[in-house]
């Protein structure tokens, strides 16, 4: 039985883990595939260290196979081939609005509690999503973060006919305009690295390098003037927050996907001026995990394209520095089992 | 025939103005009263003078009798008591997105071209809104700001038994919190002023002077930890735009009513976090006015006491000079005829 723990500067080493019985409501999985995410990375750096503990056992985007289940749970089965949502919701508190997936009490798996790269990892059932025959377990790790875009792009309402601009084509920013894509949306997206532009252009995007042209402009040019329906901030930079106000039309929206831990300055006289909106979009909720099984299902979000490589959990320190020695890479999946 | 004319350098001097005869579509209309908003006080401040011509006819908050029509005009009748709605719409352009009032090609009337303080004022007709037997002509004067308003609190979304917070208590945040009580919030007015907080607590508003107390603990200790579903920032200040995202609930909504000139920080990890919405708000459209003439009759806006005081054109610089003055101060209507 094997884990990777990560354990401080910079090392994620590998350890042994005992497989634990499933308690009431839970299921013991058997680990096939789990991808490293950017979250993975700053953990990695130590830009978390304040919230994980060390050692823990990280990871979050994991395919698996059922292979225990514990008492009352009828949701799966021993064999089922599932995706984890890899959400732990607390008590129902005041500030939750509803909303547990970015509640009070929620807890991260794969953060604040063991996550994914072990070969026998306990969850709790309702954190499990069947998947289809059809799709693949390497393609099944590509579910939670296709679910980021699904919810992304839902919480954009976007629908079709639109123009989106996704400043950023990493991981995130392309799974965004794809599923944009599935929705009948043109999609635009501004990248500064020439080979994940290349791969934006063979998904069939507008792409634009705003090192190379000024992106209003561009976008202003292929869109014949009405600019962005809905622009997604997926690029954390500073030149990205400067540049989404000058991306959509009157009453267009932003979606704020990604992380800007320090405040940034932002054109707040623009929101006023074209009634622009900005929505914060964070994780995920279950129809957007059902939504990504069935586009991934599909064959529409071109999954095959975004793997960069698979390694086995053996290796999974050298992968760890290989994701930052590479910045063309898009996912690296870690073969648990 | 008595007009208001802003001359640059902190002058606004009486003039003459001719009568212009209604074209095609148009009214001319006999002034009443003519509020002064804050966007007059920035003209005569010189800051708006590269948009502004001069001399320009100022003034957009007017009621009025209308004197006579042109040809074509069947929406309003000689002698009809009228609220104006100040925009001029232009052909609709590709960055409009079917929003005319914020459109490319809008007019601002008061700015752009002259406005209503002038005792005989040529408008077009479809600007114009009958006003009720029972509405007198100084609130016909207030219905423009109360419909900037309706229109901040409709796009806000505010519905039954929520919590608003507005922040800035001049004549649009205590107007929005008036126009938010009438939807069924609960709303928590956040001044720094004591003469405005004093007024607004006597509209029935919970109060909190931010310099005196944390407003974030504050509103959690008078929502019981929900905080605010949708925060109003009206106050145009660096620490409103601090403290307007430790405000809301998860996905609350955050309402842009300010004009912010200059980029400030703002902690977009709030909005990634908790799924915070902002949504930019300026003006209006046809049903907000309808809307804040319905509510002003109604008499639910208390606009006496919003009224500091009603001065004669002749006094107009005058006038200027005490709202600069007079910080206590919230609406100044200057009587046109």
């Amino acid at each position: 039985m094997k884990s990777a723990q990560y354990k401080g500067n910079r090392e994620v080493a590998v350890g042994t883990s005992e497989a634990i019985q499933p308690g009431p409501g839970e299921a013991r999985l058997e680990v096939a595939f789990c991808g490293i995410c950017g979250t993975d990375i700053h953990i990695f750096h130590g830009s978390m260290d304040q919230r994980v503990s060390k050692p823990q056992i990280i990871g979050h985007e994991a395919s698996a196979t059922v292979a225990e289940i514990g008492e009352g749970v009828t949701s799966v089965a021993v064999g089922d081939r599932v995706a984890v949502r890899p959400l732990c919701f607390g008590e129902p508190s005041n500030f939750d609005n509803g909303h547990a997936h970015v509640g009070k009490n929620l807890k991260f798996i794969g953060i604040d509690m063991p996550g994914g790269m072990q070969s026998s990892w306990t969850v709790p059932a309702y954190t499990l999503h069947a998947l289809p025959e059809s799709l693949s377990l390497q393609h099944g790790a590509m579910i939670e973060p296709a679910a980021v875009a699904c919810h992304d792009v839902r919480l954009g309402e976007v629908v079709e006919g639109e123009t989106c601009v996704v400043i950023g084509g990493g991981p995130i920013g392309l799974l965004i305009g794809l599923v944009a894509m599935q929705k009948g949306a043109k999609v635009i997206l501004s990248e500064v690295n020439p080979s994940r532009l290349d791969l934006a252009k063979t998904l069939g995007f507008e792409v634009v390098d705003p090192t190379k042209q000024n992106l209003p402009e561009a976008v202003s040019k292929l869109t014949d003037g009405q600019m962005a329906d809905c622009v997604f901030e997926v690029s954390g930079s500073a030149p990205g927050v400067e540049v989404m106000t000058e991306l959509p039309n009157v009453r267009g929206r932003i979606v704020m996907v990604a992380i800007h831990p320090q405040p940034k300055p932002v054109n707040l006289f623009k929101f006023f001026w074209s009634e622009i909106k900005m929505i914060g979009a964070r994780l995920y909720e279950q129809e957007d995990f059902d939504e990504a099984i069935q586009l991934a299902s599909s064959g529409k979000l071109h999954l095959d394209k975004l793997i960069t490589q698979v390694n086995p959990i053996d290796q999974v320190q050298e992968t760890f520095e290989a994701i930052d020695a590479n910045p063309d890479g898009i996912k690296y999946l870690i073969q648990c089992s």
